[in-house]
């Protein structure tokens, strides 16, 4: 192990070179890092690459940083719970999604990609879009037809290639992989390794300010943001820094449940047309077998909110000066059904990341809390947008 | 002085109580915070109130907090200098107006304000909307009809009055002032002391992390930020923990260029239309005396950039995945200006903060880059808009 780690099938077992292109094994399951916890690791500087002794890394003079990690915590009673918000959306490009991105591109930038291609509905593809853009990267963002227009505005003035699907989300992936030209790496949130293994810092950053907090409340599309934070939670506890791993409670939508129908059986909706959390409208994620284990090894469950909890939470978070997307207000919801379920006890310390801003959702949030965006276009008169929003 | 601190005025000395909640002296001059420094300061924590000593505060329960300051800081060589471009626009309402937000609402909850009001072209609003809605505070905030939509939708998501005014900036704050009811607080971003007290903190997380600069590049609009920057170097100086106050450069875009009038004379553009950048459109800001006389003290000087040369540095920018608003990018191309003409030199360590986030100024930003924004609506063709924003 030159690199210090190495990358191991979570499907067969088979061992990967650290440097290697290739997204998956060729079995077909996704790789996963396997590095050595260092005995007394030494935590220097700010952000996630605070963390780079328990990061994997193949060239320390390849980082791409955009100054992402040591978000702010803002504490705060919700539902009887001593809620940890940590704010995940003040992230350079908006998203927990840096964390992941600085890592992979990272890695990719000292294997010598220099081309990249990329699916996402939309905060993936918008970090990916940015730290390729900083290593010199070219890179193409295939994105839904439908993705938010900020998204999608935001993946352009980065200067990446933006490539519009119609059709299912399934199909944005299957369009990628059918025009993936020779010596272009598929840089996959879902697949890529290194990608989740940035995320595990948001865990290292809320064990070494408050310690392990008794549970997590995540919102889990493809899963990568509960894997990451429960490998960076076990992490910290086998090293001392957090006194054990939380209960990690899992939150999908209403239509899109597979974590919930693994765990319980089916919840049984129809996926809605327009799926308010957006960012976790993703019927198979490739690891969902690592992410219903890491739920179940933790002790914790899953629940299921439906669009009105979710624009309820919304309007809540916005009312206190927190402006976040649908899909983070989902989270929000997700603790109260967690409260009312029993997964979480009144009284308890539990993590809820709020995971992408509000500034790339704006119609989309003043459709579901009920504001009247039409006043604010052109003619407005103040006294009535006044009287309605206030 | 039981607080700690009075309010002095800047214009004819008179001292007013530290709770009080008019907007200016008898006399029409801004008033100041005069606080005597403590001898050795303990910081605690992170963001604006790791420095509580260092800032005035009426009553310690009073904090309203979203997690401002301690924002990340990006090291590049930009025009053969050293700058150290600090993230002010990964603020929790996207812009470093939370600073002041905090420390300026925090008060007014601790002055027993129930109601306030402000006039903005949009972030300043944005912060105080955000600040007042967490702290249970009414807020009204008066915005020019042609500010952003972004920050119009910003300021009602978070639930304040917005009030749109027909006609130019000065007409904004006039109708306010003329609308104001007794008991409601006037809480001016440009007026208000405790505003630029939260500014402050910029500077001293500079000095703590990388000592002091040689320079400090800064748009000036109302020139709250560089108050606040050159006050805040002026308190590390004193206390130790900053070598020196940097040289200030002022900012200014071609048509709203008081600082550099008042220094060399008329620069003698017209005030365009549509500024590039809004967040400095400002003609007659009030405290323009005290901005000059810092300028002056800290041996520096002014610098005027067009919209063309403010494009130029949005999109290098955009480029290297930092996305901000125009405003923000005129201080880099304000960098370039400085170094071209002397007041900046090669090889320098100059610090210039991105102030507001690209996110609320997407289509701004498009078209003033020469993106095609248009590919982006509905229908559009994939391989075209790759081959456009490629």
């Amino acid at each position: 192990m030159p690199a210090g780690f190495r990358l191991v099938c979570s499907g067969c077992g088979r061992t990967h070179a650290p440097d290697t292109l290739a997204w998956r094994c060729e079995c077909g399951s996704p790789l996963d890092v396997e590095k050595p916890l260092p005995a007394e690791p030494r935590f220097e500087g700010r952000g996630v690459w605070r963390y780079r002794p328990l990061l994997p890394l193949l060239d320390d003079r390849s980082v791409v940083t955009l100054g992402e990690g040591s978000t702010p915590t803002v504490e705060r009673d919700l539902y009887g719970v001593e809620a940890l918000l940590k704010l995940e959306y003040l992230n350079p490009t908006g998203s927990f999604k840096d964390r992941g991105a600085t890592v992979m591109v990272s890695n990719l930038k000292a294997a010598g990609a220099r081309e990249i291609a990329i699916d996402s509905s939309g905060n993936a593809g918008c970090a990916v879009a940015a730290y390729a853009s900083a290593a010199g990267i070219r890179c193409r963002v295939y994105v839904p037809a439908g993705a938010p227009r900020a998204k999608k505005m935001q993946i352009a003035l980065y200067g990446a290639e933006l490539v519009e699907v119609p059709g299912p989300r399934s199909e944005v992936g299957r369009k990628l992989l059918a025009e993936l030209k020779p010596g272009v790496a598929y840089a996959s949130h879902m697949w890529n390794p290194y990608f989740i293994e940035g995320l595990k810092t948001i865990a290292y950053e809320v064990a070494e300010r408050f310690g392990a907090p008794d549970a997590a409340v995540l919102p889990v599309g493809s899963g990568g943001l509960l894997l990451g934070v429960h490998r960076g939670f076990a992490e910290a506890a086998r090293l001392g820094f957090a006194e054990r791993v939380p209960r990690i409670v899992a939150v999908q939508a209403a239509g899109y449940t597979p974590v919930y129908d693994a765990l319980y059986g089916p919840y049984g909706a129809e996926p809605p047309a327009e799926p308010l959390a957006d960012g976790i409208a993703i019927p198979n994620p490739p690891r969902l077998k690592q992410v219903v284990e890491a739920v179940r090894e933790s002790g914790g469950g899953a629940v299921v909110v439906e669009d009105r909890e979710i624009a309820e939470a919304l309007k809540l978070l916005a009312r206190a000066g927190l402006l976040v997307e649908p899909t983070s207000a989902a989270a929000v919801a997700g603790l109260r059904k967690a409260v009312e379920q029993g997964l979480v006890e009144r009284g308890e310390r539990v993590l809820v990341p709020l995971t992408g801003s509000g500034l790339k959702a704006l119609d989309k949030i003043a459709g579901a809390i009920g504001e009247a965006p039409r006043h604010l276009e052109g003619g407005a008169n103040a006294a009535e947008v006044g009287a309605e929003a206030g």
